[in-house]
């Protein structure tokens, strides 16, 4: 057993936005900012959780949900996200594709101890 | 530069099924599975393209795209696919979560050779 585990479904309709990248090389100042958006993100209304992994090869995909688009339109503009999304074009990203989407239905599993 | 890329975003709507897990210890047959699923995935109608990253701390999250909720529920019904399944919660998964997503909009961007 771990305490790690997905982030918990909310009860549908929600948003999640589904951000896929590769990083250039070097750190760059990336890991520090990284972790201060997730800070930043997580204090903004509508957020609903973030789940992040970065494979081996480099690819690394993070998904965050969120209530409703006006959340999803609130963080967009929010100026300290804007201006890392900036920098992430100018510096830490070889190529990225970013999804928005309208989750419709969702279920989880937990293993139950034995 | 690298050959590794997101998959490229199609023209919107189309639909995301984000997979979010916790493995159990050891492989027990995962690995091999997970990539015949990933090739008779790709077979499938309507299927549009996978990315997927499992990080150092073991949460993984696998998101694959899709033409249209037909498709989905075709895979879904696929009975090797749903074989597998059930061998996941029986073995593979400590824990898991699905969002099965209609992508409203996305963008990508490729940063430039210099």
């Amino acid at each position: 057993m771990t305490d790690l585990a997905p982030a918990a479904p909310p009860e549908p309709p929600y948003y999640a936005v589904v951000f896929t990248s590769v990083r250039t090389d070097g750190d760059n100042g990336y890991g520090e900012r990284a972790a201060e958006m997730v800070r930043l993100a997580a204090d903004q209304p509508g957020f609903l959780g973030v789940d992040s992994a970065r494979g081996s090869d480099g690819l690394g995909i993070t998904v965050s949900y969120w209530r409703d688009e006006e959340s999803i339109r609130a963080w967009r503009d929010h100026v300290a996200h804007a201006v890392t999304r900036a920098e992430g074009r100018a510096r830490w990203y070889e190529s990225f594709a970013v999804h928005v989407a309208k989750v419709e239905r969702a279920y989880d599993f937990q293993r139950q101890a034995v």
